[in-house]
């Protein structure tokens, strides 16, 4: 007897076939004694589908505006009201009970960044009164709606965001995230052939995961699980196994020294040569970058002897475009020798694991590995739990199977 | 200098271009000076489409369950909501400003009849402050919210009904309806060839030919245009003609004999014959059907010498299968001699028009015609504006032709 939020992506609902093994979940979650809400995504391409029909209608001549954004949100949100109302069709039509409630219907508040709100808050009476009729519910997802009634979607990954969103309001005994995968692997199993699905995760080692490239659960909603202290159970909704918890961190989880390994392909590197060394350049630099929404990572600076510095930081490679001209702008108004580097074609490679706090050599064992693997290393970062290496995107693979290797993460725990 | 509402149907807005034309239309009405509140539907199929998704989710093997149809409901709102974005978008492209609302979003509050609401009440200081701001606003149509924020739609028809509820709350000086035809015909164009675009028309004529099978207009529109006195234009979105008026009755109307002519095919009549003669017997026999909400139309009670009578209606042929059980129930009911006979492959022809208030002899032009053209006559039914003739499914389109010419409906008036 407990209560559990379930939330099925995109894929797990696309047909009608699928929205009723979907279902199954649900009613078999509810007749084991549980009260079950489930959280649900619009149904396979239906949200780029209605991107690409924005698309067409704001294209006149030759000539492609941006869409207003409220409108974009006003037209994204039916997407996950189709699913939820098919949703609640289906558990109906297998004999049990069940309500659909958009996110403006359980009174999932957010602020008014159209495209990307933050939630704020959800009735929970709402919810709640059917729970107790002994309805199955079923949220939108992705979804929420202004103190003024406009529709707003909470960006990327915002399903989940829900998902952690409606456990922690509940005080749900555990989130369900159901996908097309087991749980998360020690690294990606597409990669990596004896890559193991992990039992157990702590909050933190999932963040530095997600960011790192792991792309089944997106930061914002794992650091919602870690603030509720709501645990996360990502498995897959084709098949009963169990998948990975993702929960608050224990003593026994430094036992282990690395538990996944990560890598992320396609980054530029982009170093800013001989930049007056003096206070407030490196802000200046990031802030303008930051206010064009694109991210950076692996900052390094070095001072060099004429009183001068050169900054480098990598970006994704699909973010070039976009920043090119900010930093060509910088440079200009640096002036002197100032000047700007691309490279491309770069990768890199991470362990993670909250083992690293209280067990030393974990740096050099990887820089060992990569070195036997011929790996070269162009830059190192680190983080209390994390160390990443920039390399050679085409040495990405045989680098993530070698610092995969050199931690024993394929093989079983004891 | 005025306020219009306009209203978009299915196929105005069923892609990109023709939106697109369909806003230009708004956008002309606001340059000349105009507030513009514009109503739209479900893009082309949309709706027959979510009804298909539905249907699949609702069949378990071969048993097929009825859809709940606060879900029902759920699904639908989404076609016209999926218009309204992007209706909205395509104005803003043409670089204008537009807003679009849900019915929820204008609190449009129905009751919580899902799937046939009645709209009760309409937030109208929400479109205005948006008009007054210089926006045109964008307004689903078929669909409503209760007072417990379930959403509603409105029926066959509901959008033309949320454009006359519009028009009536905002005091409009014009509903715009627009359509794929020029206006409302003196007679179907497609069997009259010389079938002549009615320029203007009372309420009444319109309620009497929208229920004889002119299929523009739905009859509950017409009556709430009739209540609020709301003028309505019926017009092709393809074109810029002057469509035809539905207006209030004045006194100049009566010159005009008959305004149009009708036929309604594929209709079959119901005899009960030797019906016990006692008081009751017609309304138990017409409860029961309307319980099955079946219309029946053109009843016809004749007592014969043996205290029993004949009560012979007509039904559309579609509903003689539903029919069928209900009064074969009644006869055995009713025992004795009592029994139902059906008499399929018949239609009906009328004429309508205030004018035959006071002008004399309109029943025997019509017969005449009819006697002219070799069509036999079944039955007749009259209203104090109408006069209908049941004949042979065949003889159809030769009676719509005759009672056309003879009331001269294809010459152009003065």
């Amino acid at each position: 007897m407990g209560l559990i939020v379930q939330k099925f992506g995109g894929t797990s609902v696309a047909d009608a076939v699928r929205i009723h093994r979907a279902a199954r979940k649900a009613i078999d979650a509810k007749e084991r004694g549980n009260q079950v809400v489930v959280v649900v995504s619009a149904m396979g391409d239906t949200t780029d589908d209605l991107i690409d029909l924005a698309k067409q209608v704001c294209t006149v001549g030759d000539r492609e505006i941006a869409p207003p954004k409220r409108e974009m949100d006003q037209l994204l949100v039916t997407g996950e009201q189709v699913t939820i109302a098919l949703f609640a069709m289906a558990i109906c039509a297998q004999g049990h009970q069940a309500i659909s409630f958009t996110g403006g219907q359980i009174g999932l508040l957010t602020d008014e960044s159209f495209s990307k709100a933050r939630i704020q808050s959800i009735n929970k009476q709402k919810i709640f009164k059917e729970l107790d009729a002994g309805k199955i519910v079923i949220v939108a997802g992705f979804q929420g709606v202004t103190s003024d009634g406009d529709y707003t979607t909470l960006g990327r990954g915002g399903s989940n965001a829900t998902l952690v969103a409606v456990g922690a309001v509940l005080k749900a005994d555990v989130c369900e995230n159901y996908t097309d995968v087991d749980g998360i692997y020690t690294a990606d199993p597409r990669i990596v052939k004896n890559a193991r699905k992990i039992e157990k995760i702590s909050y933190d080692e999932m963040l530095e995961l997600s960011g790192l490239g792991a792309s089944v659960l997106q930061t914002r909603a794992v650091e919602f699980a870690k603030k509720y202290n709501v645990p996360l159970h990502v498995r897959n909704s084709q098949n009963d196994n169990e998948g990975t918890w993702i929960v608050a961190e224990t003593q026994n989880m430094e036992h282990i020294v690395v538990s996944g390994a990560a890598l992320k392909k396609d980054l530029t590197r982009v170093t800013v040569k001989a930049v007056p060394d003096r206070p407030g350049i490196a802000a200046r630099i990031f802030h303008s970058i930051a206010a064009a929404n694109i991210s950076v990572d692996d900052i390094i600076q070095n001072v060099m002897d004429d009183n001068t510095a050169n900054i480098s930081f990598t970006v994704e490679h699909g973010d070039l475009h976009d920043i090119k001209p900010i930093v060509e702008k910088l440079v200009k108004e640096f002036g002197g020798t100032t000047a700007a580097i691309y490279q491309g074609e770069l990768a890199k490679v991470s362990v993670v694991g909250v083992g690293m706090r209280v067990h030393t050599g974990v740096a050099e064992r990887m820089f060992d590995a990569l070195a036997k693997a011929k790996v070269n290393i162009q830059n190192i970062t680190t983080s209390e739990i994390k160390i990443s290496c920039i390399i050679d995107k085409d040495h990405g693979p045989i680098a993530l199977q070698a610092v995969h290797d050199a931690f024993d993460l394929g093989k079983a725990r004891a």
